[in-house]
């Protein structure tokens, strides 16, 4: 028997009293887990002291946030991103040798299967927005160039939104592709000027925000994965360091190592190489994959 | 501007850079229990390092909770019983003076509109169960008697049911009842012995206590609320301490103070006194109450 079992909960011996219960559990991870989960909780009820009101408006507040759950929406991922939880789960797990490019949190809008494009295709199939070329190089630790490596991107239209939070409305697979390095690691590929835009905020999560006085924003960005043959896969983004929100992301994906470059070229010779007939950002950004 | 503000969130300052955003928050409160909130949250996940699927279980697991919720299941207070979440908040909000009668949870099953009944009514209204006198006093903590007091019981059936939970078997207000004390400060009504009964446990929080190897037994207890003009209200149980149960309620709401003693009277004329025709059981339980 457990040592605690038989001694009645009492404030000071709450933690020992409900955790001793879990000694019978046959997965001892959950119970490791479940441990942990109860003593940080009971610190925080020690510590907050809440009113039987306040108590019963959080039961409501979970209650809210699981009704607002359906095959679209997750709005318990949605509280784990702006409480940094997601974040914090990202970079326990993707702790990367030093000079590898880093991760960030994945998102809710990738779509499996986009198609497979030739390098410099233009992922923007409804010519809005304005004009970007993505160039860079795939590289191992050692700065030699990974051939054949798989990059899935995608991007949030100039106005905010990506193809399946607008379905009808912009060509499906608008703005996602994925492509393939070259023998010299390079990829390159066209699409938009990324922007800003807010995370699903007419929910809980919204209303939370709202009432600590935190927008919901998200600074422009493009998302990455990166898979190699005998390197680890890399889930990240990169950053328009000139947003306005570049500072204050709803979701703390940003990271300094993220940041790109978003250059406007104006020189005729290069819009013409470039496959534009008005001026376009150029960013040129190379990551750097770790071994598995 | 909250000092780190402009800092990307990394590891080690993930709960600097979180709880910064707050500073903006009109409700000074809501930010205090929510910097505390994140600080434990993240200390948690610092401390289980949980893979991505174990996060994503997390997740479903609160979605899940959610989704169980409606107008008659609360599933996440559920949890907050069986995580001795509800006990603690209970416990901060009622540390009696020395010498007053403890507090426990109120339970989901309590119905606001009992009818009121004369003092030594039976409050079974099925003739089910083995016959049971409840008797005692409201004091205050010099030993005073209170007149007046308004008590309000209710009770789970022989078989572990309260009458809301078996509409249309039960008859409606079914061991439930309202008494007020007599000028001596006594109480007395008649039901039935109580018995164990499993908190719901066809939901996510019943699968977590069998992966966790616990059972969803209360042992058998009676319900009171205690009102007094001039003193604080008392929200408690009486338990029987021969329950299998009695020293692992799935709740943690048992203490040594609770504890009653549930006779068996056999003798022909106490039984006749108390107005039932075979041996019962007799509980004898005074109340103190602390001044408002
Ligand atoms: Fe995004
Ligand atoms: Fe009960």
């Amino acid at each position: 028997m457990p040592a605690n079992t038989n001694a009645y909960f009492t404030e000071e011996s709450s933690v020992e009293v409900v955790t001793s219960r879990n000694g019978a559990a046959e997965n001892e991870r959950l119970a490791e887990v479940m441990n942990v989960i109860i003593r940080k909780l009971h610190e925080a009820v020690k510590e907050i002291e809440p009113t039987q009101e306040e108590w019963f408006k959080a039961i409501m507040f979970l209650t809210q946030t699981g009704h607002m759950c359906d095959e679209w929406r997750q709005e318990f991922i949605l509280l784990s991103d702006v409480l940094g939880v997601s974040m914090l789960v990202d970079a326990i797990n993707n702790r990367k040798p030093s000079g590898a490019s880093e991760s960030t949190v994945l998102g809710p809008f990738h779509v499996d299967g986009a198609p497979e494009r030739e390098l410099g295709a233009n992922i923007c199939l409804d010519q809005k927005g304005e004009p970007m070329l993505v160039r860079g190089r795939i590289l191992d630790l050692d700065g030699a160039p990974i051939a054949n490596a798989k990059i899935d991107v995608w991007q949030a239209n100039d106005e905010g939104f990506y193809d399946v939070q607008q379905k009808g409305i912009q060509p499906d697979f608008n703005l996602r592709g994925v492509f393939r390095t070259n023998e010299k690691g390079e990829y390159w590929f066209r699409g938009v000027k990324p922007k800003y835009y807010p995370i699903p905020d007419d929910g809980p999560v919204g209303k939370l925000l709202g009432a600590l006085g935190r927008h919901p924003y998200r600074p422009a960005h493009l998302h990455y994965i990166i898979e190699a043959e005998g390197f680890e896969t890399l889930v990240t983004h990169i950053f328009d360091p000139d947003d306005p929100y570049i500072e204050t992301d709803a979701v703390f994906g940003v990271k300094d190592s993220l940041m790109a470059k978003f250059e406007l070229i104006e020189a005729p010779d290069r819009i013409a190489e470039a496959g534009f007939d008005t001026p376009y950002f150029e960013v040129v950004h190379d990551f750097v994959l770790s071994r598995a």
